[in-house]
């Protein structure tokens, strides 16, 4: 099943994906619903970030193919260091955006890039659950691009604005509740053209991992989002590109990329 | 003016606090409201943390009295290379509580301490302003607990369970909204002994430059929420402990300490 978040007309409604329509459905997809005999266009309606997530969590490092590519890339000496640490952070709810949302570029970025990802979509409050019962606990799952952007900030010690700024979240295009999140394959495309493709099988802490261990300290909530790290390699995006993350069997992520506009200019 | 956010009879509404009494409010603070007639004696209802913030943000290492204090604690030559530099980061709307819930203590922690400290509250979506322009996008202030934990972690790369689990950010009791933030007393008591008296005339960054500089590249949202660092020394807190923030002219937070229940046993 598909469940969409979508807006028509100022209206804003969840939905389910049905082939090229969405249905809609009244009630709390967190609570009770049922499914109504309203149905749109898929290609008419703006589909909106699945959930009004509370928290947006990330997980770093979470492939060991990811970690070698960083390797090359940033200090090697950190990344190793860092590689299989259980590192959850907060990436903000500020920076979530839809599909097809503009990424926006700050003027003081001088290099960013797209991290396609898997996200879990957390169904109902979780403190203190073991691996084995976190499945129950997760509604579905859809795609991120866990954007990340070096710049005149490389000497920050939290990864506030390198991947916490505005428009840095892209997630849907829709939430996929029946599928197995461990044999996934995540493609991303910059301009139409694949450039990375790596499966969900390669994560050091898997999802069942990921939610029984935060949900250790921490309540996850309804609607909660946890990124689950980048399977493979990335690429700079400029304005101008469009930025699609593919996961078969959920959907795909497409975001343009434009610079920021100055508001004096 | 002092708001709060309180509950009576299941009913929970804004209201305004003129001596022992809250004065309910009609709207929405953040937009337009009127005051109503109902008054409630304050020792009848709970206060609510003052607001329902999307996002609550912390800035490390803003005083230096409080840096050197660090610097004995833990490990001093990475708190002195950290000491200054601007670094925000999202504590997690998850650890937020009231004032009088209890902070609860994890079995993992083998020491937590507390930080009373300033809360700026965000009254209007800021992006991008200066500091001269950021008074003018801030609702009020008041006291925030930003209790922090040692334990099994010690080796973690972020704060998420340090600083984030559950309780650990008390914020209360209310918010005032007529006060120079920057000419203010922060007191902590434990168990009604004065441990630690500082003043926010000490800040590294003030709240005018801790607004503009995270909305730099963060939307800061109405009711968002951001500590401003301690200002001093910290002391351990064990179940069966009250902890009081107290800035004079805003109004004191207080919390009971407990260990967490297992909820097997």
């Amino acid at each position: 099943m598909k469940l969409a978040r979508f807006r028509i007309n100022g209206w804003e409604s969840y939905g389910l994906v049905e082939g090229a329509e969405v249905r809609a459905i009244q009630g709390d997809i967190f609570r009770e619903y049922s499914i109504s005999e309203a149905t749109y266009p898929l290609d008419r309606v703006k589909l909106l970030p699945p959930t009004q997530a509370a928290s947006f969590w990330a997980v770093g490092l979470n492939y060991a193919a990811h970690v070698a590519h960083q390797e090359g890339a940033l200090d090697a000496e950190r990344i190793r260091r860092e590689a299989g640490v259980f590192r959850p952070w907060q990436k903000g709810v500020n920076c979530i955006i839809g599909h097809t949302d503009p990424i926006v570029l700050p003027p003081e970025a001088d290099y960013v890039h797209y991290e396609g990802e898997l996200v879990i979509v957390i169904g109902r409050p979780a403190r203190r659950v073991t691996p084995d019962e976190a499945r129950h606990f997760i509604l579905g799952y859809t795609c991120a691009n866990d954007v990340s952007g070096e710049g005149s900030w490389s000497k920050d010690l939290t990864n506030w604005r390198r991947k916490g700024s505005d428009t840095f979240g892209p997630v849907g295009p829709w939430i996929e509740t029946e599928v197995d999140p461990h044999r996934l394959d995540i493609i991303t495309r910059l301009n139409g053209k694949e450039h990375d493709r790596g499966s969900t099988s390669g994560m050091t802490h898997d999802c069942y991992a990921i939610v029984s261990g935060i949900s250790q300290f921490v309540t996850l909530r309804s609607g909660d989002l946890i990124l689950t790290g980048a399977p493979g390699a990335v690429e700079a995006l400029h304005p101008g590109d469009v930025v699609e993350v593919e996961i078969p069997g959920i959907g795909t992520l497409s975001n343009p990329v434009e610079a920021e506009k100055n508001e004096a200019s």
